[in-house]
């Protein structure tokens, strides 16, 4: 008997992580039925996990497909799939940090996308926003410009990608925000804390001039561990 | 055996969707007690099927009647009906196109009824409503107006869908919207997504100035096919 | 065999309708823990029944005790009561037609209660609320003011039944509203859609200047009977 | 057999007590999964009772560990702990009033600490955070000020419990707040409420000036002693 985790346990793990995110995301409102989160696969960096084309409430084990790195399926076995993939593709290619992304329809944040306000960090657990505001991709004016408001292949992927840079959210003109982090937890985390920072920034407008994080405090911030426990508990509770 | 989809089949299928319509846009905050969704009879396109009088959360298949092309019942056996169900009359009959309507209430899309604001496409979900303001109707200044604010007769009921024209949503004055679609089922994706594009309008407005989605975005845009799924099973949860 | 309703059944219905309300109100936000819901009895109209100084949401029908026109109780045995009791004894005693009282600090409605902004009929399931601005009660300038916000005696409870003259609902400075019907239904519907009415008053006053119902349109408004049921099938589930 | 209550009993009183409030609290949204709840240890009054590091929604009796006045725990055996325990053992050391301790991230307060908008009573059963604006901590200007918006030790935790003074309720700029009272049911009660008074607070500003308590009717008001029940029904019902 051996001790070492066996690659085919991590694998296990982060199908199993990724189910469970599905189910968070959708209950906290930050996926509706046509947001999505994948997983870089742990045995093969450059393909990813994600869900056949299936509101996320409703995702299990046997629903994760493996796609490669066009985002392409790599045993399709005739399952639809989530037309914007390429989303998480293109981030995954361009960011070797990158473990796990989440792309949000979530209506707490959509208000940022289509105005000047700017998302920033204002509250501590949302430290990772940082102290310059997100970057918004606009379908209209990125390379190879369009008018479906959508990523529908790998060039608008790598478009998206190239606005994100080194941030871990890009909001999405009229769409929403893809969040980029370094597992499939944290992606959770942030993908919620945006959303919540997102609604006291707004409040905060209303009441004055919001004392945003300054850049020292932005540095000093560790990203938190707690709360996936809970939200995982929530969500079997009625498995 | 034939594979062939019997008539009786089809009826069967519309009616329990309209079923699970009710409980869907019953939870989702559309419909309160008093508001109603009807399918266009499939065997008979004159005729429309909807609930006798009852709170939308309650509806089950028995209580689904039939109403003629004057929302007219065809076998009352002594129920109460919907008052105001020459809304759905008359806009099926305007409307050739239109297989389903929501009549709502919504106290998110409410405020665009009562003010001067323009309720228009905001996000990709909600390209349906166009680039040009909802139109909203008034009983006072309809043909044949009145002071009820209530569509009682088929003179009003044709007076809003003459001011429906030919768009899937009108706002009506200080009592909510109607919503006209191709099925049930897209008449409900398209009722809950006004209500968010309501929503996250409102706080854009607070934000800013909106950059609403322009006609050629509006032009290129599907009709989501996810999400009645998700919404089916958490209504069907508690059978 | 008779079918004429005997007094004992009409008493039971009504404490029956009185518990179903408790937890409908405190379900709906109308009631916190603090708040309480009154009925006039049927076979002793200077009498009422109100719960026990207990949580709405926990009320049985064991709970309910009888107060006479002094708003003392008719046989307490050591049971403590609320101490607003008041507010439901004074209301009853200027109004004959009221039949059911609703004392709620519901947080929609309690921004109107501070500040100028006036709350009159906006949506038409709300016509109730009048054209005229709700009369706003403040116990520090009422007849034998005081600094307690609240009613705790006859002389104060008979100022704010004055306050509220006619009207179906009284604002109370910083403290909430009472809602006055004629039953236990009409004054559950009132003050669930008088909450609805301020959020959207205050999101209509968001996007610029209301267009409220008009004196005609109030004056032909009917008063809704469905919704009762959905409400009560929702609150009984789990009992 | 006496009818005087043991010492055993009461403490184990006041463990049930803070696991019922940890569900509360998460419950209402005071607390997501990073706050936390204390209580002084009543054979003990230099010690504390709280969680190991643990969501609150999650918490049980087994989960409650002891800290000594240094915010030290008696018995680690390895248990993780929160590492912003010192806000507790701070405020307690410096008011000896104080038997229970709430810290909260919640969305609808933390607009206020990021602002000049000032925090104060405006509703009755707010009362206790009186006619000052609430103090708002900065851990870059406090005594040994750091970046770090936490309170990660005893000095830090000192600055605040000074910054508390004699009230019962601190802001904490961008990161929340902290509530102290006499009780474990009462400082759940305190940090609700201050809740509901900046969303009310929130929405008056919108409306107009708020009409604040004034000191006199703060000094009238009582500690209101209902309500725990109802929550504490709530949580209880999935056991």
């Amino acid at each position: 008997m051996t001790t070492k985790t066996q690659p085919a346990d991590i694998e296990a793990q982060v199908i199993d992580d990724l189910v469970v995110a599905n189910r968070i995301l959708a209950k906290k409102g930050v996926l509706d039925g046509w947001g999505h989160v994948s997983a870089r696969c742990p045995n093969n960096p450059k393909h990813f996990f994600m869900a056949r084309s299936l509101a996320p409430a409703l995702v299990t084990a046997a629903d994760i497909m493996e796609f490669d790195e066009d985002s392409e399926p790599v045993d399709q076995r005739g399952r639809r799939m989530y037309a914007e993939r390429y989303i998480h593709g293109e981030i995954l290619r361009a960011r070797p940090d990158v473990m796990a992304v989440v792309h949000s329809h979530s209506s707490k944040v959509l208000p940022f996308s289509v105005t000047d306000a700017p998302l920033r960090a204002l509250i501590h657990m949302a430290a990772f926003l940082g102290d310059e505001p997100a970057p918004v991709f606009d379908t209209r004016v990125a390379p190879g410009g369009d008018f479906t408001m959508l990523v529908l292949n790998s060039q608008s992927g790598a478009a998206l990608a190239k606005e994100l840079g080194n941030r871990s959210v890009v909001l999405m003109r009229g769409h929403g925000m893809s969040v980029a982090a370094a597992s499939v937890r944290l992606v959770v985390f942030m993908a919620i804390y945006t959303q919540i920072n997102a609604e006291v920034l707004l409040s905060a407008l209303h009441l004055g001039t919001p004392n945003f994080m300054d850049s020292a405090e932005i540095a000093r911030s560790d990203r938190p561990d707690r709360g996936w426990e809970a939200w995982a508990a929530e969500v079997r509770e009625n498995e």
